[in-house]
């Protein structure tokens, strides 16, 4: 069946890439000289130096290893992919004419333009009534394959505030940044005393990075407990209590 | 070789615990209406579950698991305490008369007071001099055991950011909080461009949270990369470069 699947690399302080450039959107030699470059190389780490992802880029070399085959996995399970349009923007021109997915992607966008076609099963159409009919569309394309949530950090909080994720797969990259873009916060919209809660169903270790890969369990309200204390008391301890 | 070590409990979107009350400091029946309550018990409840954790609190009941392992290690290392003021003043209270640490505390804090000695060998000592005079003292207190960071988030990020922690625990509970007080950030001093890198050496699975054990490696510059393009580039993707 079908799954909505998101996956994403984040230091382990939550930042996906470094501070928003103040300068406002950069051409891609400005981007690489500013703020967020640093932190973005920095936890995509992992993936550049694994033998897949260099694969479908047609970089050479690279290592095939426990990275290598998450990196395989991703590519292998997603049918259809759905893109915010800053990520999008970022990527179209190094994506060049093959770009790496293979699928159909849908775009997220405010400006409606016409389907882009690329070589080697790639396509982009640009969706202009927002996250939920983007993912409607990229369903009915997936086939029995899943819906991979490509990014950016925006539209994964609005696709999981909109209780649409099924799967999260977070590649968690051994470094803090201090600062930074996060990829949650409080763009979840979650009111007081309210969570989302998810569980954890697979961990692969790797030295550079932990891929943990987590199941959405949905919106729950955070339950007040008393640590423990309503139960028996036994021990010494209860003579302080 | 005596180690400086740090364990903290923190949400998939790295809070310790909920918004800071903005009402001020409370009491304990206060705090617990407050803000941060819900998200400190959400992120706590695996070890609140947890056999040894219930044992040295005097509680009855709990479950012999991997979390109650991690947590019997965790007291078992633990020769020599260093904490937070405000860790200490909300504890004082409910910890009684035998309090779970068994060993010497040192507390970092603006306010000089006697040293308290409690029974089971938990002794509170309160350091002016700033958290590295605190870390001494307790280096020279731990024997061949190791120093334990217990928090605050506060006095965890001063002890990293001066370069003393060697390992760092995480508690990673698998709960999207939205809004809270994260534990690492800003806080850290760390300039554009520069990271503190650690390296993950354990990860233990549980189905209500994921233990990672990171070696602090230290303060590094981010190394800004191509994207791996600057190898041999062969395939398809060349086309669009």
């Amino acid at each position: 069946m079908t799954k909505v699947t998101a996956q994403m690399s984040v230091s382990l302080d939550g930042c996906y890439t470094g501070p928003r450039d103040p300068r406002g959107e950069q051409d891609m030699k400005g981007w690489m000289r500013g703020p967020e470059a640093p932190g973005f190389f920095r936890v995509t780490r992992w993936a550049v130096d694994a033998m897949a992802w260099r694969e479908r880029q047609g970089f050479a070399g690279g290592e095939q290893s426990a990275d290598s085959e998450i990196v395989a996995e991703m590519f292998a399970s997603a049918g259809a992919y759905v893109m915010g349009r800053r990520m999008f923007d970022a990527g179209e021109v190094p994506w060049g004419e093959e770009p790496p997915f293979r699928a159909p992607v849908f775009v997220v966008t405010h400006r409606p333009r016409e389907v882009l076609e690329r070589r080697g099963g790639t396509s982009f159409t640009f969706v202009t009534e927002g996250p939920e009919r983007a993912v409607e569309l990229a369903r009915a394309a997936a086939g029995d394959k899943d819906v991979a949530v490509a990014g950016g950090g925006e539209l994964l909080r609005q696709v999981l505030a909109a209780g649409l994720l099924d799967q999260l797969d977070l590649h968690i990259a051994p470094v803090l940044l201090g600062e930074g873009q996060r990829l949650f916060g409080p763009g979840l919209g979650l009111g007081p005393g309210e969570g989302i809660e998810l569980a954890p169903v697979r961990v692969v270790e790797s030295p550079g990075v932990t891929h943990v890969r987590y199941t959405v369990t949905g919106r729950s309200e955070l339950v007040l407990d008393d640590r423990g204390a309503s139960g028996e008391l036994v021990g010494p301890a209860t003579a302080g209590q």
